[in-house]
């Protein structure tokens, strides 16, 4: 087991990456302030992981009760997160209670925002079982349900007491969701780390063949990047609006199809193409390197052509992103591979120019 | 115009009081990210106080958008929440859009909370309009919406910009809720200021009279109290549970008698009462000290004698509380006037005999 931590001074907490975790109960024990848990999951992942995980609970005396949605983004939304509150109340959990999510990111993104907002507050524990879960988005502090009118419009910062990540959990996980996750992994090589990019382009056939050790440092090296940008900048008020790389443009193209026909890490592939080469239409990037890029997602499983919406369509979906500051979209580029940078100032000729010719090879 | 100032680190924000402080646009456009405001207010006070607002916002420079929700405790949940993220999206509001809760209690919860939880946290400034809430709600960064099994079960943590109380909006007032707002002014003499109570014993019928010096006094006094718990315990894991005294009691009230039948200070009046003579039961208080707080009361025009709902109803109504503990009812206690506490070990029979017989006096 590696153990990395999220330093956020009182509210500093461990993120622990291995096999074999969901059965360690003590790490979940340990940090209870009271021995009370609500486990939140889903139909598809209780058949898989929620015997093993509350029987390790119980066998502590852990009292655990269980809270069962329905599967998928489409979920994602009050309706879901009013079941959690729902069970919670007739349960009669008190603000000491304990939510464990365990899932993917829409668990994770729910069972946390539940956690932040029931009696203002209660503490919550991540365990992600999807790999874009365990190197994103159970790490640093982002919950969120989905209006009708955009995505993770509601939601809140509130981070967890602990981070479980159970490589295990990857043996079962479809491949479209492995890819999916990886497009975040190289997303991090992208923005600010070019010798674990250069590791991902030699080593991404052991990943995509599922080499547990390739999976977990690839795992621990994502989550040490994400919490270093969490530690500086808890609150995106900065450095991280750079993890919104290829996601401006990501979250136009599931606006535009639709959410839940591409998946997130699909769409945020595509985006980083586009972001990618926007950066080379600016005079940074060379095309060698946007070439790099796309290679790499390509051999992860991913989609690098954008769809056709064409320009104004696209212009109009990035209008309701959060990344939006007086009106003026803003981009993450790349100065090189391994850097990236907020632009604020990009033409409107050079963003049409991308996004007019988006499904072209460089 | 007095200035206190609530001193949370980073986050301190001041609590302006006085006369004519409405159309005294600077205090709120001084502390805005973005020249954008929504004002959140519902269709009673919009006629009032809306123009002069907005219109001393408009002269600044500042754009300004209205949201109008019902008036009413009832209407204090979801689906109005949801009203107020349907306008802000809509208005493409972006994070640096401020919201300015013009209302009550209500008002200043809902708008609070849209606050906290839109795009994960936009910056907001109460602007309270009741006695209630400008002693009370407004300060502290308590938000929260009803759920159909309880009330303030889902909110948030999150403090504002600034509190700007104009003295003047408490001229149309009705009755009933200047009482209700003097119930949590008397109440912070009880718990710790009882020189502060003194006062009030001897100034109530200033008060009920709306003399402008007094009011605006009792108002400062009673944030200046609560300015230095919240400061103390932001998150009420300590000292903040005093500012609960005759809430246990006094929520039980209101959801037996049905939310809105009595006013939240009306039931937090009986609730004190009640919670006072516990406090006698307990050997603490002195008969004649639970007849200053009876009489104090009653001056201001609030009920003392608490529904008769029976021992075993109260039971029932009290465990759904937030103020439970491992499953033990806590009670906030008076050790004398001015100086409450916490005590989780409250024999039954005392609390029996106390509201086996609440209607009754001393």
């Amino acid at each position: 087991m590696q153990t990395l931590t999220v330093a956020l001074a009182d509210r500093s907490y461990p993120i622990h990456i291995g096999a074999g975790l969901l059965s360690r109960a003590e790490l979940i024990a340990a940090r209870l302030p009271q021995n009370k848990v609500a486990i939140i999951t889903n139909t598809t992942l209780a058949p898989l992981y929620l015997e093993p995980l509350s029987r390790a609970l119980e066998a502590r005396g852990v009292g655990v009760m269980t809270v069962l949605l329905p599967d998928g983004e489409a979920h994602k939304n009050w309706e879901t997160l009013n079941k959690i509150f729902d069970a919670l109340i007739e349960n009669r959990c008190e603000r000491r209670t304990t939510l464990l999510a365990l899932g993917g990111g829409v668990i994770g993104d729910l069972a946390g925002f539940a956690a932040a907002v029931y009696q203002r507050g209660v503490p919550f524990v991540q365990i992600p079982t999807t790999l874009l879960a365990q190197v994103d988005s159970a790490v640093g502090g982002k919950t969120a349900i989905n209006h009708p009118l955009g995505k993770n419009m509601i939601g809140a910062f509130y981070q967890p007491l602990a981070v479980i990540s159970d490589t295990d959990t990857l043996a079962t996980l479809p491949d479209r969701e492995l890819a999916a996750g990886l497009a975040e992994v190289i997303k991090y090589g992208l923005i600010r780390d070019a010798k674990f990019f250069d590791w991902l382009e030699k080593n991404m056939n052991r990943l995509v063949a599922r080499e547990p050790e390739a999976l977990a440092y690839a795992i621990e090296r994502s989550c040490s990047n994400k919490a270093d940008i969490v530690a500086a900048d808890e609150r995106e008020t900065g450095i991280r609006a750079l993890l919104n790389y290829g996601h401006t443009f990501g979250h136009a193209i599931e606006a535009g199809l639709g959410f839940g026909n591409w998946l997130h890490g699909e769409a945020v592939s595509a985006g980083m193409v586009l972001a990618a080469k926007l950066s080379q239409r600016m005079g940074l990037l060379a095309r060698h390197d946007v070439t790099r890029v796309i290679d790499t997602l390509s051999r992860a499983g991913l989609p690098v052509a954008a769809p056709e919406f064409g320009i104004e369509r696209y212009r109009a979906l990035m209008g309701h992103d959060k990344k939006v500051e007086g009106g003026r979209i803003r981009f993450v580029l790349l100065k090189r591979l391994g850097d990236a940078f907020v632009a604020d100032n990009v033409p409107a000729d050079a963003l049409n120019e991308v996004l007019g010719k988006q499904s072209a090879r460089v």
